[in-house]
């Protein structure tokens, strides 16, 4: 498989979701997951006491990841999908809607760059930017 | 916990460590974790038969996770730790050598930030780089 990838790195504010249930969260990220068209291969959460949690899929495509931090409303996520078959902004559109996120930035990088002269620097950041909430309830 | 973070994304090229190893690349990750003064809460280990493996490490301060392609003896790494008590760059040097890459990129970058205005960017890139492996030696 062509390692080249795209990932996503979203950190969501003001979030009014349940920040702090590992069940709720995974099953999130499982839809999330489904929705960008990616295969979970591996699911591995684990809870804080009522401090957040931490929940990481393995992909056929690599993996996405949350971290959540309940006491700030605060939230970030990883979506690293290799291949052209996989939508990850779809997972991101998931997470933002199930975590209730006010506003989210979303940086988006592309990696695994094979084909470029040996020696030169291959990620690099493809988008970053804000969306408010509202945009998303207005697509 | 406070979530400002640093996340280290790592590419490692020329590898010629064993890139198809679940076993030794776990035992790679751990070390690097150690190292980076950070805490392994579960560990998410897939072999994709001969095709390589997929490996994250939940830490208490978020994750290590590796993705490998020993067809293109490249491997990406991401090291995200929050709370200013790890140094995840000695965890990025301990995956280096393990994996006998060529070259290695790294980008880090800043994330948790909650403190700034309200509705501006808050992620941010603090450095990115090429990092032969020479450096690495002679250090």
């Amino acid at each position: 498989m062509n390692p080249q990838s795209t990932h996503i790195m979203a950190e969501f504010h003001g979030c009014t979701g349940d920040l702090n249930h590992k069940v709720h969260l995974e099953q999130a990220m499982r839809k999330a997951a489904l929705a960008a068209g990616a295969t979970v291969v591996k699911s591995c959460m684990h809870q804080f006491g009522s401090c957040g949690v931490s929940g990481i899929l393995v992909l056929a495509e690599s993996h996405l990841s949350i971290h959540t931090w309940p006491e700030h409303a605060f939230a970030s996520a990883d979506i690293y999908t290799c291949g052209a078959q996989c939508h990850p902004e779809k997972a991101h559109e998931l997470l933002q809607e199930a975590l209730q996120a006010e506003h989210c930035e979303i940086m988006v990088l592309r990696r695994g760059v094979l084909q470029s002269p040996s020696k030169s620097l291959r990620m690099h950041v493809v988008e970053h930017t804000l969306l408010p909430r509202r945009l998303q309830e207005h697509s």
